[in-house]
């Protein structure tokens, strides 16, 4: 089967499962959960655990019930995070605390983290293990939170400070697929290592993407409003660099009285100039580099793991 | 040594051990979750988990990181209720929300369930077993919030649908502790049945309790706001009850003009008279009656269980 084939085949089993997640509930939280379940995401989490699963020799089987555990947290800290940065739009439809209200939403997201939770019960092979790194992820990608939030009041983060935040936000996410799916496989202990390093190097690289495509992309494509990070004061890659090597430049952009759509448009250029874009560029290829190197050094069939890498290297939302 | 100075010391263990379970992370989340914790709580949900695994011969030790879990993932549920009930007084102390922010609190919230599992991972016997339990737990109270939440916007919600609620909420929640302790102390599976069971008629009782309390009580007694129930409709047990007797004259009261303050003296006099009161008092009764007959079937050291259980019928707040 080819890489499409099989990711597509992958996509399907993980949207048919998704589909109907929650059944049995009160009727106020099956609505919503399955609400924010049905969206069309990438399922690039997903995908990526059962990848990895697989080329390390495991059963797909099991790792579908941690591959949907992953995409449930992931939603789980999406629906809290929305809240806190008042968005409105998601995966191209309105945010749960848009279309109802707060309270459904603190409540829906509670009950992704708990379905997520109720997933790994089925596990059949090192599920205590599992179980184990799984609450450490909880931990990271919550405190991942507050360091964004806590970072949106400052002026001055550093590439070191971002980069540890989003090493426990989305890197650590992404770099947990990698990792559990190797447990899955029941790989040894240093192969399990390697898995998660590689994840986190996805992982960051993917964060950059998103931060790039931000002020690069547009709404159509990203199927997110993307003023409300400008308006929030939220570091980026760009945002943190330009704030080392001309703090003042940045500040004159980010405090002027434009709307924050025209902001990017000044950023871009701004951007541009400072060479900050093609800085940003090369921090995203670094990592996908090292990914690779990571994957070459493991003796086991890496095929469609590589082919992941230049899917998401390419990736426009 | 006597009863008081047990649950004195259990009292003091669990103090000491939540004054700082917070230390290291973001400090937003930090100071939020010890701010929670550091509250003066009744403790009675970690002080019936170690008293259960010490009556079956347990040790306490490992009870403690159990009882201190479920402390913990009692204070998610308040935080996050308190959002949606828009509660700004808790154990004598403003909610988070309010003291805060929203965002705040639905992070703080959310830090407290992973503090939860965390304390999980450091229990050295029967830990999966535990894990998987508490696993089911976290998805009855947040199934317990949604119906309460869901029930607010009904007229009519039988004794029946009422008493499922609870048992999925305060109920489920109490019940845990002792089944959680029995698991800790390696008890055989009727008797973690038996004391499950034992936990969920204390856990009934409680709630009606507190159903009383907020109409016979005063703020000051309860350190919390009590006109918030009446309010949002809260469905209570004297409330069910009388909505099932006397639709008619419960919807005057209720649908009136007048303050909360106001509705709390008009229900006193008004349960008063339909015999109401008594039957709260009375329901309340039976179910610690079960709860001690369940005791008393079971071989083993009960004699603080049994006092605990007057120790609760007693309390005013």
């Amino acid at each position: 089967m080819s890489f499409n084939t099989t990711i597509n085949k992958f996509r399907n089993i993980i949207d048919l499962k998704l589909k109907d997640i929650y059944m049995n509930g009160p009727k106020n939280m099956v609505e919503t959960a399955n609400f924010v379940m049905s969206a069309k995401g990438k399922r690039i989490r997903p995908i990526l655990t059962m990848l990895s699963c697989d080329a390390l020799g495991g059963d797909i089987e099991d790792s579908i019930n941690v591959a949907i555990a992953i995409e449930l947290l992931h939603n789980f800290t999406l629906v809290h995070d929305d809240i806190m940065d008042e968005d409105n739009l998601r995966h191209g439809q309105p945010t749960v605390h848009n279309k109802w209200d707060i309270g459904t939403a603190v409540l829906t997201g509670d009950s992704l983290l708990w379905l997520s939770l109720d997933m790994l019960k089925k596990i059949k092979n090192n599920r205590e293990d599992i179980i184990l790194h799984f609450i450490d992820a909880i931990k990271l990608v919550c405190e991942g939170q507050a360091y964004d939030k806590m970072f949106e009041s400052k002026d001055y983060i550093s590439i070191l400070e971002y980069e540890n935040m989003i090493g426990m936000k989305t890197g650590y996410m992404i770099g947990l697929c990698s990792h559990l799916g190797s447990i899955c496989a029941g790989a040894e202990t240093n192969i399990q290592n390697s898995m998660k390093t590689y994840g986190l190097e996805i992982g960051k690289a993917y964060q950059i993407q998103d931060d790039y495509m931000e002020i690069y992309s547009n709404e159509d494509i990203m199927q997110k409003s993307l003023k409300s990070d400008i308006e929030l004061n939220k570091k980026t890659y760009m945002i943190c660099l330009a704030s080392e090597i001309d703090p003042s430049g940045l500040k004159t952009i980010l405090e002027s009285n434009k709307e924050p759509s025209d902001k990017i448009i000044l950023l871009r250029d701004y951007f541009n100039d400072l060479k900050i874009k093609d800085k940003a560029i090369e921090e995203i290829n670094n990592s996908f580099k090292k990914a690779e190197q990571i994957l070459l050094n493991i003796d086991f069939k890496k095929d469609y793991l590589l082919e992941l890498n230049s899917y998401l290297k390419n990736r426009r939302n």
